[in-house]
């Protein structure tokens, strides 16, 4: 074994410690009033970073959170991976749902529950580990490596693309590695090169100027909360094809290879099934559950609200009514235009009787990344190395819209090496990470940093 | 004037105040939390009729909230009026939308602002005062009175019908008073002698065990909010029609009479809407505004949410969506026989990708009062003797169920003499009560009593 993964081997209790203090931190974006756990979290990344000898420690500035920047290149002739992470986190509502505080992560079976634990904090910092075992054992990195780590992904990265516009020279890098996302299955790694694109929408339809009694106003005075729901129910059709007219225009449609390819991975539904609770799936109509939940498009309400939602029963004709619509896009929709024909036909649905206005949230593009990129290589290489399985290559139905960004801003594709599992509940309560995964995790960054020189020649 | 008639005006300012330490008890029923206000408010209406040293004065224990009763029957030839109020009130919020505290009862332009200030602590105490001002000024009432003053009205009036039957005996009387509805317009008195049933029901649509990752599982699994919106947008088509199987069946049609008084009651459309800041009205085609709202049946979502409703974009799917749903009903609608096929209808319409469960909270029966009663034609006279302009008859939508009970198991009639305006705000922020129609409330309800022998003989 190499003196790096006996490092890690050695320092695994070290690392789950450190780990457990940034997850203590809630730096959650969405929230305005969370900006001093923000600038907490970006610091303790910054002290870590420096703790490593780097030639640069930095934290930029921005109209929003802070990006926290390092950098260490002692090699004219190797390759630069520019290494990507957030140390911000979703929401912990609804908190009545955990079994354990979501900000005092907590080791049960083998797992770390904490929010962010795996999205993305946890694995974020497999990386930070990867370096400080090199650095920390006197040994030079083997690669040049640069670290961006930002504050706002779960906001859509408002201000990262500024940033990647303005510092191109800075973060020049022959490829981003980002681990954000899940393996296929447990002891089952996988590099997913396919990434859905999200147009993130908030309607709201507002009746009259107040709360009505609905015994008194009530079939005389459009109900905005019925109005949402008819709009909603008029997105899409049975058989779940979406009905914005132009929706479908730039999809690039999956071909025979592609759905061969789907078709040859290995899926269980009844036991996918089985795990949701739910007696039967459904969605686009000709396509496979896998198809469908990562290279399609979907349309997916994500929140809805209006009138009296507590106990008991009011009988009030709510003055308004809202709901956060998303839609999942491929390969070739753009965000922005598919957020305003989602804005035109939402309207042009809108009756008389109310007001509606449709606003959007952030957006992304879709991503695939070439499969004989030699970086993608060297990580399967790494994650066979360590898992001591061969590493799978998926297309995932998440979004890291800043996948498509670094390959238009600077150029590179990115390797989405993650060490999370779907089982993980990113975005839920008992947000949860492997401490093998973490640990694994860590070894495979190293690994891979130490395989990429050869891959590259 | 007579007496009574100078007494209420010169304790004009007691009587506020008075009114105001009852609008300070926050009883709000639908919140089990506030048991203790609950009673409070009870307990403050029992020392206010034993300050009167009528025959009787008791507190009833239901298994929900108390039932205050009191009685005065001086005369063997003369009718006796159940006078019905309740004490409780609907919740307070959205409490920032209130200009006031909302318990905190605030005079602005003539109006109280307080939950309750109308519906119906303010009506219901105009009556406590009208006989204490007979009894104050060393006058025997005019004719005997009960009260039944309950707290539970707000949440369906779940123990006053068994308390009813239980008591017969004790509560016989020749017509039951009630002010809980609103007048015509401002200085436009009216008797309701037509109100409408309700049926009150919560849908619940369950699918995935947990929040999901909408990025991850979107397009695959059934997203619950899309599928309770498509529910509802399905119970009503475009024209207004209510789309639940058998709903219209025992629904007495309206006759060319009926509708030929709706038509001549005064109705500024045009007002109606720029009141409300709507462009254009809605409903059940082929009927007016005015059937609409107070003579056709109707289908309302008074509360939905599920998901992510807090600031920003969380991209989940979530696990569960509700939604509280109401039906104005009208004769000879059963709601018990309509929440059946609300129930029925419903869950025919549930893809089995989720489970919908569907519950009914409290209903009740429409109701329509005989003209002819002697009762009303008392009514309209005190009307029109304390606002000097003649008395209207209509019917309203709102829902006041007991009135069916008190004719089912008193056999009586109820005189609907409501003090209120639609202006009220009840059930919104900001409720108010002009200080005018509460003090011209309790010379009406004085006047009413003189007048009630004449009339009965």
């Amino acid at each position: 074994m190499s003196t790096t993964q006996e490092y890690i081997d050695q320092n695994k209790d070290k690392f789950v410690e450190e780990l457990f203090d940034l997850l203590r931190i809630p730096s959650v974006s969405t929230d305005s009033s969370r900006k001093e756990e923000i600038k907490k979290a970006a610091g303790f990344l910054v002290s870590q970073l420096n703790n490593l000898n780097l030639d640069t420690v930095k934290t930029y500035e921005t109209p929003g959170n802070p990006i926290v920047y390092a950098e260490h290149c002692p090699h004219d002739d190797r390759p630069t991976v520019l290494i990507y992470g957030h140390y911000d986190v979703q929401p912990s509502d609804p908190e009545e749902l955990w079994d354990t505080p979501p900000f005092e992560p907590t080791i049960k079976d083998g797992l770390i529950y904490a929010r962010g634990a795996s999205d993305d904090k946890g694995q974020a910092f497999t990386h930070v580990k990867a370096v400080e075992s090199f650095i920390k054992t006197g040994q030079e990195l083997p690669v040049n490596v640069k670290f961006i780590l930002e504050g706002e992904e779960e906001i859509g990265s408002p201000n990262l693309v500024p940033f990647l516009e303005e510092h191109q020279e800075l973060l020049a890098c022959d490829m981003v590695l980002i681990s954000d996302t899940a393996m296929f299955g447990e002891d089952q790694p996988s590099i997913t090169y396919g990434l859905r694109g999200l147009a993130y929408m908030e309607i709201e339809v507002v009746g009259p100027n107040r709360d009505l009694h609905s015994g008194v106003y009530g079939g005389a005075v459009e109900n905005p909360a019925n109005v949402l729901c008819e709009i909603i129910a008029k997105l899409k059709d049975e058989d779940g094809v979406i009905q914005i007219p132009g929706f479908y225009d730039d999809v690039v449609p999956l071909t025979e290879a592609d759905r061969e390819a789907f078709a040859q991975l290995p899926f269980d539904e009844e036991e996918y099934k089985k795990t949701l609770d739910v007696e039967a799936l459904h969605g686009e109509k000709g396509y496979t559950t896998l198809e469908r939940s990562s290279a399609r498009p979907t349309l997916d309400v994500n929140g809805i609200w209006g009138g009296y939602t507590k106990e008991g029963a009011k009988t009030v004709l709510p003055s308004k009514a809202n709901a956060k619509v998303s839609m999942r896009l491929v390969p070739d929709q753009n965000p922005h235009k598919i957020a305003q024909l989602f804005k035109k036909h939402v309207e042009s649905l809108a009756p008389d009787t109310v007001k509606v206005t449709v606003n959007e949230h952030h957006g992304g593009f879709a991503s695939v990344t070439d499969l004989d990129f030699y970086g993608l290589k060297a990580g399967a290489q790494a994650f066979e190395d360590v898992y001591e399985t061969e590493a799978l290559f998926s297309r995932e139905g998440g979004s890291i819209p800043i996948v498509a960004d670094f390959k238009r801003v600077l150029g590179v594709e990115s390797i989405l090496m993650g060490f999370g599992l779907t089982s993980n509940a990113i975005h839920s309560p008992n947000e949860n990470f492997s401490l093998k995964d973490f640990h694994r995790g860590i070894k495979t960054s190293a690994r891979f940093l130490e395989l990429l020189p050869d891959y590259a020649s």
